[in-house]
């Protein structure tokens, strides 16, 4: 049998990072880790092609898929529906593919509801006073729009105990290098090996 | 609060390539590492000083300490006896240093009971056929002998269920980064960085 496999959740506020630390991730195109690729009934935006940024669906078909339980979770945002199959997420970890959900933390508990063997982890900006600073932006919004951001990133980073692992974004090549080391330790679980190596170990305990 | 060191038990069947593993981790010597300091009853042998291969104790001592529940775990073997001192561990992990027992199955066991935090990692060998050749040796041992080795290395992998980690030490640079991997995202769990940064947290999280 060979390697299934994980599920991970990244969570985060907005400024914390993720989005760089995840297409770092990928920026070689390693073939055994992809970001989800989520339904959506959104209208393709320019570039956007169907199966690679998104699946492009119908509200009735989404609707249609709720009611069948396809969806590991799903949310409505802005009029719009997106949601996380769960046969597009099963099918790439059983071809051995480590899969990113880039969801917020109720998208995560949803997932963890259903999927406990996801695995959750939440990147936290180093200092109050750095995601001031990454919020803050190019100083062209007013303090009122930067007070709702920051309350807003306080409200998201007040979950970080649902997850797993917690990565402090301060230097970004620590961070990556943690990211990493994270992915690779959940290949050599207990569970991991003993579905990887089956025959391996037969073949070493047999009398 | 500064970070907390993790225990690890690293147990493996001779022949697996454990010792090397640990060598070439701490061959930097790190500050942040370190194999734990048995107690024993045994003599000093020649280059071995009290403190740093072992802590060298009389027989009267040694049953003192196990009356006060000072071992982690402890055992008799040839006549003399080797344990692991709870302070001793203790004070290092408090020190912020990742430290390393290198046991067997029975020693994980009584040091899991003590320690459920303990983090066991269980190396093995790629295949029945490597692990024979490397028990063979020098080809100067009888059958019989290569037999024995044998008997009792798949007596230890029998247990590679009671842990938490498993590496198959076939290629020794994957096996060595599969190690290193494991240490550092420890370092990242949720219980180790609420530990590690508890007043930044407080800080991110002020209304």
């Amino acid at each position: 049998m060979s390697a299934r496999g994980n599920l991970f959740i990244v969570s985060a506020p907005s400024g914390a990072g993720k989005s760089s630390l995840i297409a770092a991730l990928l920026t070689d195109k390693p073939t055994d880790m992809q970001v989800s690729v989520s339904h959506t009934t959104r209208k393709p935006r320019p570039g956007e092609s169907h199966g690679q940024h998104y699946y492009f669906v119908s509200v009735d078909d989404f609707k249609t898929l709720i009611a069948e339980g396809a969806f590991l979770e799903w949310a409505e945002v802005f009029g719009n529906y997106y949601g996380t199959s769960r046969k597009v997420i099963e099918q790439a970890l059983a071809d051995g593919i480590d899969v990113f959900l880039d969801i917020d933390w109720q998208g995560a508990l949803q997932i963890k509801q259903q999927m406990p063997e996801a695995v959750g982890i939440f990147i936290l900006p180093p200092s109050r006073a750095e995601l001031e600073r990454r919020l803050t932006g190019r100083g062209q919004d007013s303090a009122e729009v930067i007070a709702a951001r920051m309350a807003k990133a306080v409200s998201e980073m007040s979950h970080y105990k649902e997850y797993d692992f917690i990565i402090v974004n301060d230097q970004f090549e620590q961070a990556l290098a943690d990211l990493r080391a994270i992915i690779r330790s959940q290949r050599l679980t207990q569970a991991s090996q003993i579905n990887t190596h089956s025959d391996m170990l037969k073949g070493l305990l047999a009398d």
